[in-house]
């Protein structure tokens, strides 16, 4: 099979690097004809063109590989190339979390393919083995470590007895994190994880701006409280769904050290999922890095030359957002006086439960909807507060 | 399609129960139309018959799924089918183990699937994404915890502050254990579950016997040592290969509490690859139980059912077992005097560097044939003697 890869950044090359090692039959069986590169770029390599309509307009394309990206013109470039009739493999969950349906519709109608196992989870089959396990079961809860970047900072954080930001800048020596790190440490990137694995694990184009809070007020006086807690804080991707209705939040966990989540070090990803007849899976491994994320690529590309037959996705399950299916007593950082929170509670919790311990303020069961909004209220005021949620109690 | 089970124990009526579920358009298209039991055994359903000529002459019956347990006739009835032309889906690790290359060509020869995720690792994808890592990478290294039973033995030996022989008797009555425990205790059930996995791996029918070292003779007191180092012991499985060479051996190992390994509780499983450029992958699920196992099953039935192709597997790779390439410090308890170990050692390893700490023999770098043999001597005099790789060293 002919292919395009529309960008030449790290898993672009690391795809080219892939099929062109030939260590399979399969990888035999993969050419890469184009290569797509912004115009004005040198180009180093007789397949690189700055032209889309060359590859839209070539007949022996039969798959376009999407690592550009960004909303545009990834957007347009993937339903161009799905309405030109070739399958579309793409690693660009920003992309993707927006128009997952979009695409997909587009997909169905004209009879092409489009995956996306390298959008969640680099490296982990993790998309595939949500639509594996929906065969038999109904998803009832997926949730993970998603994001190398920040698990490797909270994990440095502890192991180099550091400040955030002292481990942050040695992430973006590494390379781990960006020069403008928010999409990470805000958990904006999770966030995009979630949207588009939950709405595969409920068959429902699920809300995008549902509850996230980041690492970026994080203190190593917080990860030294939860040492003496004996708790590891990880910062998690969660949704669930009981019946008809449904909950997706990204925010810091307090796990214990027995927790396999507690034992996730570097910048290493697990992605869980719970049904009814498998009970819990756990999937550990990259979940970026160059050679990684390729190879989730080269698997989809696989799956296309082999004709794996698609499983069922139509995204259109009708769910219910229920604010109250998670809920946990949650942690709370702040330089507002007693009052001031319990003021903030009473407004959006209906209650002022809430101990002190130390410089932290500890709530009763509440539910992680009110905490987020009442969050909201106090980094208006104190921009440096934190929370995280110790202990979850389902519903 | 048309099913067949052979054997209505927890596994086969698990697979019967998921599939009369009809919870998905998958199941819908699965029925069942035999079960074969004992002769002599009541037939509490119409479906049951004690005569497997019956289900062989059934034209209409696509898939046996044997779940008989054993060798005999779980052996002659798989090929039976094969030659019958029907696909078989087995959960049966013993019989696998012994014939696999037998059942991989018989079912070649006759057009049909053999399939047998079930039989490693339970409810997790492990057959299948061993396969499919393959597609792309040569798979170095499998190593896991293939064994819920021991794991829950060593968990709650910890947790409970107990003796092995009460933890095993909580473990018999819970059903996790058989009243003969010896298969899982001693490593044979984890030996069969790895010569499984190494073969498909390395795509070579591996030699059977391996060195194993089970946990029949670990104590508390081994325990509570483990925990001063900081260490928690794990009853692993592990294969490596490096060019035309491979090992494999089943042992206890001890980790760092920063271990993924380490913090696997209950009876829980971990199952990891390692490739090229895929890195490390694990896999963590129930190892054993009813639903998770008869899922695995049916997995494989919807595979055959939807007609996803099989990964490439010939188990004719020629490569050498080569004792070298495990190598580790070993800790040893045994009732020998030091003298008597050291002359041990020295036939054995052709050295005697070893120290003491409290009751035990810390063993310089050794590989892990030469401590396996030299155990195999001194248990014939201290029967009672236990020993744990610390620490591996990769060549």
């Amino acid at each position: 099979m002919n292919i395009a890869i529309l960008g030449y950044g790290t898993v672009g090359s690391g795809v080219h690097d892939i099929i062109t090692s030939q260590n399979t039959r399969y990888l035999d069986s993969l050419h890469v004809k184009h290569i797509l590169i912004r115009k004005g770029k040198e180009k180093t390599s007789p397949l690189m063109c700055d032209d889309m309509e060359e590859i839209l307009k070539d007949k022996d394309v039969d798959i376009v590989v999407e690592v550009l990206g960004g909303i545009e013109p990834a957007h347009s470039y993937i339903i161009a190339a799905l309405q030109a009739g070739k399958h579309v493999v793409s690693a660009n969950k920003a992309v993707i979390a927006k128009y997952m349906k979009e695409f997909q519709d587009c997909a169905t109608a004209h009879g092409v393919k489009f995956l996306y196992e390298a959008s969640c989870g680099g490296g982990i089959p993790w998309i595939h083995s949500l639509e594996k396990a929906k065969r038999i079961d109904r998803i009832d809860e997926i949730k993970g470590i998603f994001n190398g970047t920040t698990n490797y900072i909270l994990d440095h954080m502890v192991k180099e007895d550091a400040q955030f930001d002292v481990i942050l800048q040695k992430a973006q020596e590494l390379g781990y994190a960006e020069k403008d790190p928010s999409a990470d440490i805000d958990g904006f990137d999770i966030q995009n994880k979630l949207k588009i694995s939950a709405s595969i694990a409920f068959d429902c184009d699920i809300m995008q701006n549902f509850p996230t809070f980041g690492i970026r007020n994080i203190r190593k006086d917080d990860i030294d409280y939860f040492t003496t807690l004996g708790k590891t804080v990880k910062l998690m991707a969660l949704a669930k769904r009981k019946e008809d209705r449904y909950c997706a939040v990204v925010e810091p966990i307090l796990y214990g050290k027995g927790d396999v989540e507690a034992s996730i070090s570097e910048n290493y990803n697990l992605a869980s999922l719970h049904g009814e007849t498998i009970g819990d899976l756990k999937y550990y491994g990259q979940g970026a890095g160059k050679l990684a994320t390729a190879n989730a690529i080269v698997q989809d590309l696989i799956d296309i030359l082999d004709q794996v037959p698609l499983y069922d996705l139509h995204l259109d399950t009708t769910l219910r957002f229920d604010t109250s299916l998670v809920k946990g007593v949650y942690l709370l950082r702040t330089t507002l006086k007693d009052a001031e929170v319990k003021s903030i509670l009473q407004e959006y919790y209906g209650k002022t439960d809430m101990y002190r311990d130390h410089s932290y303020s500890w709530t009763k069961e509440i539910s992680f909807y009110q905490m987020h909004r009442m969050m909201q209220e106090i980094v208006k005021i104190d921009r440096d507060a934190f929370m995280a949620r110790v202990n979850e109690v389902d519903v």
